[in-house]
């Protein structure tokens, strides 16, 4: 849990601000591949094992099934998503508008830097319907997140918003579907990405600053 | 084109609002099925000439490939939403509050009518360069209209933005995702989901009405 005290010094450090590779074993990252190349049904566990270079025995070993590489990319992912905008969230402290700017960077940063991954909501609708439940709980998470400070953001009064849960779906769907247009040898910096979305999502919110108080 | 006149007749005939199953022939059917149901690598030519109950060589004499049929159904699907995006913009007169609403209500309504078609975005990595290009001439024509909408609104004092070619891609990419929560049997009609976009397509280009004059 982030208490008070570690979010302060998260100011300082900003550990979600910071991009790394997400580190996955040489079977998931091989997978990770395959599926964005030709989708999950275009990828046989054949092609997996044939990327990594190990026998087959050798990756059931590991994996259950290629439903369950699948799954276990998703929830990596996911996670670290999560993981990350809880840390960005508590680093805003008390202030809805804070939180809500560094939840939407924190998902945007990620969505910059890891398209491959992020590509990989689209294949979703492959998971058996108990993998599926189970990937929408992890989901879930972010949801929640962020449909808390926009729901304390319009209780505050600084949030206007016609429905709350339809326009936290909204955000979250325009900071998710960055992959798709989103490259890293483009004009824009991770970082101008995120600012952006930013902005944007305190418009979609209806975001109205507090006058400040004059003395 | 359509003109004036004709905007004024479409306001009571609203004909993109009407929603109507889009008509494609048996070959494409076959294959949207196939590709939703296993993507597009998962799908062979055999599988779609099976599934329509044609041989090969007959399937091949109306399309030149796979991916030529993948590109025909991103064409008819997009060139669809297109056109009645720009119809319904017709529809809303000189006022960009108007043209806004409506196209983002007629985007909305083809996303949540047809969520096969719809997630056949996902697919669109798999095109060759020449072909994916082909396919964004068509899907920038939706882009450039909306940004039209957004550009003239914030030039009117109507709108406020702080990167309007940004919040324009955000908006679309909130509608496009619709396809992926949204079920027919769900608690809401496609025009409750396409009232509520509107609404919060508002809010996101910081829509503010003007005030209105007393005599």
């Amino acid at each position: 849990m982030v208490t008070k005290n570690s979010a302060k010094i998260a100011t300082t450090e900003a550990s979600w601000r910071r991009i790394e590779p997400l580190e996955l074993s040489p079977i998931l990252q091989a997978a990770l591949e395959g599926f964005y190349d030709n989708g999950f049904h275009g990828t046989s566990v054949r092609d997996i094992a044939r990327r990594v270079g190990v026998t087959i025995p050798a990756l059931y070993y590991h994996h259950q099934s290629k439903e369950g590489i699948l799954l276990a990319l998703l929830e990596i992912s996911t996670g670290d998503v999560l993981a990350r905008a809880h840390t960005a969230s508590a680093d805003g402290g008390d202030d809805p508008c804070d939180q809500l700017t560094n939840v939407v960077e924190a998902i945007v940063l990620r969505m910059t830097t890891r398209s491959r991954l992020a590509a990989l909501e689209g294949e979703v609708r492959y998971l058996s319907p108990e993998n599926r439940q189970r990937y929408r709980i992890v989901r879930k998470g972010i949801e929640e997140l962020a449909l808390g400070i926009v729901s304390d953001g319009v209780e505050r009064g600084v949030f206007s918003v016609a429905d709350t849960a339809e326009t936290t779906r909204a955000l979250l769907a325009m900071c998710q579907s960055i992959p798709r247009w989103y490259h890293a040898e483009g004009e824009l910096s991770p970082e101008e990405v995120a600012k952006k979305y930013a902005e944007i999502a305190l418009n979609t919110v209806g975001y109205k600053p507090r006058r400040k108080r004059t003395r």
